[in-house]
């Protein structure tokens, strides 16, 4: 009920805290027969690992993932398959001067009135971004089950920071392109100016939002529920879970409601015997089910809350007005470290879906 | 799990099809205590029901509803509360013609296939935008428990159609205005030139979208849970359950993706004694959690996908291409019919994280 | 969250009280393309329905059922199945004089303090055993599901009426018997005593209790989950939600626990090419997971608390002790009505698990 | 879905197996304010430990837990509690020549038939008893919750092992003398016999079943739901999640079934100015609700169905009847440390239904 806990056939547990000892996670529901070993978590991890380069916060996690459970000779067995990864590089009296002057943008006023100050707040606690990685071990499982079973494969790249996007629209080409920069932005010289505008940014105590795209290709037909299981629902209970995230839109969107019906309406057509549409404006979802064509999304990431300049706020023992200037070590942009967070979630909602229509079986 | 049910403690089941003998709604968890009676939920209704003016379909429903269940002698019991409308005015036979041929935009492809021909398909079915009168009374009931208990209103509007938007920010002295035109947008003026648009779009037999804005007033601090079940995932799980809708953001969403963290930052400050924000670009909720302030959502409708003039497309029997040209009475634009929707999704989850968190008591 | 659905995969959920305007069910889950029609279902009610004779309450009621959604052209279309029968003959007066004295053995007072005194008190309410009814809707649709998919039969029958015991073990020649007479025991001559049985403790203003046998043939082995969802843990969960149960075995159940292993150990053999136990103590099930064998469920119904004899009680306005006689029209024993309600949860069951296993297809 | 959670506001999740790397549980929805710490946790894993005694398997386990998240400061959060115990004393090539040779009343066969032979067999893997340690890490939390909000206390005990049972019924004031021997059973001289029993069960390499009890004193009027979250429900639900449970009764149970309504029923009478009833066949359960009178439950356990002596048998390669000898080390009868597993079990229920009802809040 507290929202430890998503998804229906395949349900992905998250536990843990920002600074505290571990953070871990379980997935239940996950079909027998799956070939499966720490290094299939891993590297979707490293994806996402804090400390790699100027762009992000130097906090540095080895972030070693131990599966502890569910998986017997290699392969997956069932049960449920249980991930923990003990946190290392704590620094958490970076925050102590921090827990009375509220952070504007930042949880912490909400979740002190909710939990009564007894929620742990170093790092951020249970809202800390860090938590991401718990969403990854659970999609890095989903996303080899779905590439196994029925070829569907998730691309998330950064299409946005700031005000700078990508020139071209995104095509599957340019899937390898994604993690060639640290901005995991398929347009290498693109990149490279949105990769200044954070160093930018950084320099000047400020942070930058953008945007992420998600194209998952190979869904078949018939994925999602009417009414209230639609794809589109579950899609984005499940994003909305990534801290920062504050839009969604499927296919033409935001955009699409400024268009006639003509306009927007996909055409069907025949391509290679199949039934296709000629454009794909609906995100390939239509009455909240999957239409076979590739699935779409746009994800907008505020700017990270944490920034070093210095801002008016409150002080809640007080309650006085008061200057805050945030230390420790943040991200001056999270996005480009998101990706494998989109991609974990995104597969893990399409695998929920694909096992409760017995597109995959429970044992392989 | 077929996706007819929504809420975790305060739980809506939605039941019924377009053409079908009747559709319904069971509002399971409500409170022992309510004072409820069916002119409650036929207000509501009545706001979004269809046939009232010549911007929407002409189909003309009744849909007087009967509450069967779980009031006695006007007060709810704590007992599930089952509601029912029985349908009246189908034209089934303005389907039959268009079974075979794909609707571009429409449910009927991946529906056929989803079910193997078997689902219900006069009138889009279960698919229908009719059912969204089943979250109407769930809504009704959760809107009149979040009014008596915490004094929460909701408020959504017409804020857009196609190209033509509002020329001012929304503030809560316009809510008194939004049912005064049948476009549902506060601003008058507006609201004529959204009328002309729509009855133009129908003339050339073509179709609009729009966006509609929520603003909920008295929320308390507390509501959401971190991770899963933050209160923008359960907010947008329940608002993309409404036909048409491609997109959703919180606060300043898309256009907070472009600022700097410095610019969309809400400052604290104290007003009349509690702590508030000078701006409201978080939309109410920080960490996934409701800050005190004001909860706004921007959801953007796309242009009904049932327009009049010829398209191309697939017959599904032949495989091969052919023209459709849809008959049938439908909505121009769906988007004035849909504040009452948003608003009773709006108000059933806020209802639901209210009884989770013991805001409201299980017994008034 | 009230408790007014169950199951994963099919889910029933129930709703209305026993003198309210109707009472209904709606199953959610059921695959696409299952034969359907209102006489499936009312053949089953029938088998519970009250009033047919001497042994059962006097209260005579249509229970006509009506299939209002989830049905097109005689089948069902993945779509929820909802289905509603009118209350008719109701005579709520008979209860208003009970409204304070709390009457031993039922659910009066907990109901009271529960819900403030706002429940719906007349003839039982939400806690009537009239809503067992909804139990056989969505239990005659999973038995005809069971059946038509993987050839499951469950055959419940009375086993003993108060000290009353049948003289010979169940076997499954027997089905055809149990529906012979009133009392639904598949011996004929027992049968007889416990009629006499019954009337005679009608005749005193008393009431009897029993026991209830539930055999399921043709299971598949694989049903059911290790740890919480094992297939007694669900068989239970449902039987429970029949007034009147209080205990429930499995197998050898109470008896086994007197036994040794090496004497309630069920050895395997080869019959006919398969693997099968010789003897089924274990009740056909092992770990929480059906083997092959017949599921074996015994169940005890206490007597029926309403009863025509003086009692001493309390009544609850004044808080001081008073004299109690029940009037209204009340069944001397429940026993004989309960097969088709157990039949319908056991097979409920059974089919859910058989759907989450991926045993029966969502489209048929 | 896969049956690992149980739980709708308080949930518990179990992860592990018997001879993996660890066993753990996930508490989700405990209240923040909880005063805890491993102590808690362990001082009720220790009293079922194995290898304590002649009576029980002579695997030795550590069984020492570590709180990995969700508790700062000696208080719970509010945050998911996750609790880890390394697996240490495995011997699992004791197993590899059972591999094939099914043991007659033991999971393993349903098990490879479901998992097609891929889940981890060794020890019982998931369905070892071992496993019952994760339900006694959630049902610690759940115990000490109860009793610091409400002053609920739960008494499991062994009432019967085999044939010999406890003289007396058990009276509040034997709860002291539960844990004075091995048995756990309250009369020091019955657990004397039935240990001799136990001892000699083990001398024949035969097994013993048994019945344990189970009491909760000070439940509030009001918990439990109508229909199908009935308390009886939920509790049965639970406890059969306890590998060797065959049945289990509430109050009178099955000796009710024999009795006419006027034994069975309570009378109500006022006892201290509070309305009680004189006796307690019910079992503190009415309607589903519970009425303020200690929760009664008895549960009957099976002999354990691993056992020294020769079993014919099938191995399931060949497909030919074999001979079986179970080596390893095996509890003669699991009874003795089932309480806890009982207590836990009840706990973790009732405390859900607590939080369901608003009893106890979310933050204490």
């Amino acid at each position: 009920m507290s929202g430890s806990s998503i998804g229906q056939h395949l349900v992905l547990t998250s536990f843990g805290e920002s600074h505290g000892k571990a953070i871990g996670a379980i997935v239940d529901g996950c079909p027998a027969g799956l070939e499966l070993d720490e290094k299939d978590i891993q590297t979707m991890l490293d994806l996402r690992k804090p400390g790699q380069n100027l762009i992000s916060t130097q906090r540095k996690e080895g972030d070693v993932v131990e599966i502890v459970s569910g998986v017997f000779r290699g392969h997956t067995t069932g049960a449920p398959i249980s991930m923990i990864i003990r946190n290392a590089d704590q620094k958490s009296k970076d925050y102590e001067n921090l827990k009375t002057k509220l952070r504007p943008g930042h949880s912490d006023y909400p979740a002190m009135m909710k939990y009564n100050h007894l929620n742990d707040y170093r790092g951020g606690g249970r809202f800390s971004g860090r938590l991401t990685a718990t969403h990854v071990m659970g999609g890095a499982i989903a996303r080899k089950l779905l590439k196994t079973t029925l070829g569907i494969e998730t691309n998330a790249f950064t299409s946005q920071i700031g005000k700078i996007k990508m020139s071209k629209e995104f095509n599957i080409k340019m899937a390898k392109s994604i993690y060639k920069n640290e901005v995991r932005c398929p347009e290498n010289e693109t990149a490279k100016s949105m990769r200044e505008n954070i160093l930018d940014a950084r320099k000047k105590g400020d942070s930058l939002g953008g945007i992420i795209e998600s194209i998952t290709t190979n869904v078949p037909v018939g994925l999602g529920e009417p009414i209230f299981n639609s794809l589109e629902s579950d899609l984005s209970k499940a994003i909305f879970s990534i801290p920062s995230v504050k839009g969604i839109e499927f296919g033409s969107g935001f955009r699409g409601s400024e268009l006639y019906g003509s306009e927007n309406n996909d055409l069907y057509t025949i391509k290679r015997g199949k039934i296709v549409t000629e454009t794909n404006r609906s995100g390939g979802i239509l009455g909240g089910i999957s239409n076979g064509m590739p699935i779409t999304i746009r994800i907008a990431f505020k700017p990270a809350s944490s920034i070093a300049q210095k801002q008016n706020t409150i002080d809640i023992k007080t309650k006085k007005e008061t200057i805050l200037q945030v230390k420790g070590r943040h991200d001056p942009c999270v996005v480009p470290r998101a990706p494998p967070v989109v991609d974990s979630l995104v597969a893990f909602t399409i695998a929920d879906h694909a096992l409760l229509t017995g597109m995959i079986k429970p044992v392989l």
